[in-house]
């Protein structure tokens, strides 16, 4: 049985590492590769991928899961190898369904459809993606094809990102959480505008990314096993527990954009730095969900980065970063201006009221075209449509428009949205939890301390890794389900004090 | 037979594509990976190499080889195919001479002692490096000894990089190039030390980078197909036709450093991105050998790049971009500082005239410690005896001394050194051929144009890739073999101008 244990993790270490390897190729893209490695790269992320899924899916696994099912079952069901097994054994259930010849074709599309992205989105060029998204949202329902039986075409799509959700499950939540959002947008937005004009004065990029930096090692974010790099749209990957990077982008004329990236994605990152060691190389060794991972992005991005108490702290070594650019701005100006509420464009720099209707419009969307009742073609149209009915603006170009995200350009078309809404949603519920356990974090936080914050949520949440899917970690953490009402409570006390509601 | 061909064809794509992500893995190491990446590394880069090696050494390759020998028998000599198939067939039967086991033993080793170097150096750390090297030494006489009836043990290593030399050629060549070189260093270093103070007041590393890059830009070197990075010990890599790097790193006390680190490998990656793209993935995508390789990182280091003509043009710009540092300098100051000969310690700075000695010192190290007339243990004192003899200078401590050069410290011991002076030698060569077919080429570097000699190197050399070996290379360009009296008569005609000889 030890045997067996060690064989089957020898195997799946190799396809970690074979994992991680196509993941540097995909940072490098991302980050320095000049514009002619683009093809090759595109091939090289390829074969990486596909000699990963073919060991996965390699008949031995299965026969090494067979074997090593009474040592399972001999287990209690919270021991880290009887939670690998079954981890282990849905994947590896799910993926045989999967031709390998299938895979290939998206491992080979999903580098290029993105390289081509990065040059058309600043070229506005929605023509250029249109044949490109088409074979994508015919690669991703060809997937979702593989798991017949679904109740809904993005059924399987969704339970790949967040496992235990279907579509009907994502539209009830959402369909509660939009009824609590609609009134206080509209009380927020009847009111007078809030000033935020100095935020769009010169902040030069080096300052800016130093200011960003110093926060997210307060954070925790350990540099000795991670480092920022700038990308097009930022984002965090893993390549070993000693290796987790982030990125970031950085806007001169806007001191928001690249710095509630960096937290967002150092959220991410504390979620993968803080997983036990000892679960490198297994199906354990990752965030658990979709919505779970957003629940710390969006928890160090809003729901600290974004507070009272921690600009509190943080103002006055901004304004010493930037003494001219805001020599004559409060610290109460300032938090109402990055708190700023109003009806805008792009969904990562959207308020956190009106943020998860961006996703909402994103999640029909998705569901419309892989259902069929969206075409491709008519895409601009549609998003521009919902847009002027949903947020009460019309993006004046696609690049703003139906090309902004880097989610269809790069992986499929289905289960890339949801996990955001999901995330705003448990990162109240959980940052209400630690509130219960430490009542005195607003205050550190207050002091630029975020031991005790960072050390519940890594006991809690980010040490287990994928060892409990995301409903037994929700139910374990809150002692219940997945809730729309500690957002709703959490927007309402907060926008309470900076509107008058 | 068009089957075969592409069957082999697409493996052996499989198995380059492989190797290039390995080598993004390295570069990512040697750049940019935090330190808690290291060990994972190793691990990855390991597998990599590991799959390829096995895929390069499966029977079905030698199956595919004799199937295609009527075809290969069929096809003139240089057609490009036939090429292919006989450097496949020679890489094919040398490699499955080697076990797998060992194989993935060096593939693990190399990475780690890498790791190990980049921090023992800067510590001068020599007894971390000790038991390391001496794993290196082992694994290096397992290779050796995989291809018995060799002359020496260090053939097999020097066939590696230099095809078709052996230890006793190499000597042979050594011994005539030191007695023309020990009494022309002995009339230049009785004479007056040229002033070179200047060169080590400080230029600022942003510049300096900058002015390297407007350098080789115009060399030729193409900056969609490449970029530069800052390592610890400059190299060139090739990810594919269309992505080759280079590194270097800059002392801001010390202006030649940075600079002709950069000309060196852009020599390497001129090369290298001259290579027929139709060859992108077969054995004939790389050059033909470590000598021909390095005889354009030293050609565009040194006989264009530390040339009077090529000053003539660059000078007044290097001093626009450091006024304060060189205002004072002449042209004729600067020139002759570049180009001072002196006995140093480090063989990447060493001056043209000086550099081959160090590198002899290195080559009979290098047999020393295979034949196992000298112990890892005793190499440091053995390395300092023969700088003391060879070049009249001992080196304070091992930082400088046996720990300076990245090589051992990465690969094999035995066939990394010889190809620097084997490149010395075919640099005066080819360029001399050059000159002769385009006598205007020095006035035109003299006008900062190098079009007429990139061109030339271009269509004689870099397009073949590993088409020719590179005794049939040297016959084709030069009409005749490896010469040494072009390269001392080089070096005695611009010694003779810079000193009175």
């Amino acid at each position: 049985m030890e045997n067996k244990l060690q064989e089957l993790k020898t195997r799946l270490l190799e396809m970690s590492d074979l994992n991680a390897a196509a993941s540097v190729l995909s940072w490098d893209q991302t980050t320095y590769m000049p514009p002619g490695g683009a093809e090759s790269r595109g091939r090289q992320m390829a074969l990486l991928g596909r000699l990963s899924f073919e060991r996965f899916t390699d008949p031995a696994i299965g026969h090494l899961l067979d074997d090593l099912q009474p040592y399972a079952d001999s287990l209690p069901q919270d021991h880290d190898d009887s939670a690998m097994l079954r981890k282990l054994r849905w994947d590896y259930e799910k993926f045989i369904k999967v031709p390998v010849a299938l895979m290939t074709e998206i491992y080979g599309h999903s580098p290029m459809i993105y390289q081509a992205w990065t040059e058309a989105r600043p070229a506005n060029d929605w023509k250029r993606m249109q044949p490109l998204l088409e074979k994508t949202l015919d690669l991703s329902r060809k997937f979702a094809d593989c798991f017949p039986g679904y109740e809904h075409i993005a059924d399987p799509l969704i339970d790949q990102s967040d496992y235990g959700m279907k579509a009907t499950d994502v539209r009830r939540v959402f369909a509660e959480l939009r009824e609590g959002l609609v009134p206080l947008v509209k009380a927020i937005t009847e009111q007078i505008a809030t000033d935020d004009s100095f935020i769009y004065r010169h902040f030069p990029q080096q300052a800016q990314l130093d200011f960003g930096i110093g926060i997210i090692k307060a954070y925790g974010y350990d540099f000795n096993r991670g480092r920022q790099d700038l990308t097009h749209h930022p984002f965090m990957t893993k390549f070993a527990s000693g290796d987790v990077r982030i990125t970031t982008h950085v806007k001169e004329n806007d001191v928001r954009d690249g710095l509630f990236s960096t937290l967002h994605e150092a959220g991410h990152a504390l979620y993968e730095q803080g997983i036990n060691p000892a679960y490198e190389g297994t199906p354990l060794d990752g965030g658990t969900s979709a919505g779970v991972h957003e629940s710390q992005s969006r928890l160090w991005e809003n729901v600290v980065g974004r507070s009272r108490e921690f600009w509190g702290h943080y103002y006055s070594q901004l304004q010493a970063v930037f003494p001219d650019q805001l020599r004559d701005v409060s610290l109460d100006q300032f938090h109402r201006a990055i708190n700023k509420v109003s009806p805008s464009l792009i969904r990562i720099d959207a308020d956190e009221v009106t943020y998860n209707l961006h996703v909402m419009i994103r999640f029909d969307l998705e569901l419309a075209l892989l259902e069929g009742s969206l075409e491709v073609k008519d895409l601009p149209e549609a998003w521009n449509s919902r847009y002027a009915s949903d947020i009460g603006v019309t993006p004046p170009h696609d690049q703003d428009g139906c090309l902004q995200d880097v989610h269809w350009y790069s992986g499929f078309i289905g289960g890339a949205f949801q996990g955001y809404t999901l995330g705003n949603l448990l990162s109240a519920q959980f940052y209400s939890k630690a509130l219960e356990a430490h009542p005195e974090i607003p205050s550190e936080i207050g002091q630029g301390k975020f031991d005790t914050l960072h050390g519940w949520m890594k006991e809690n949440i980010y040490q287990h890794g994928s060892k409990f899917t995301a409903p037994e970690l929700i139910q374990r953490v809150t002692g219940g389900g997945l809730q729309v009402q500690p957002l709703l409570n959490y927007l309402r006390t907060k926008y309470g004090e900076l509107y008058t509601l």
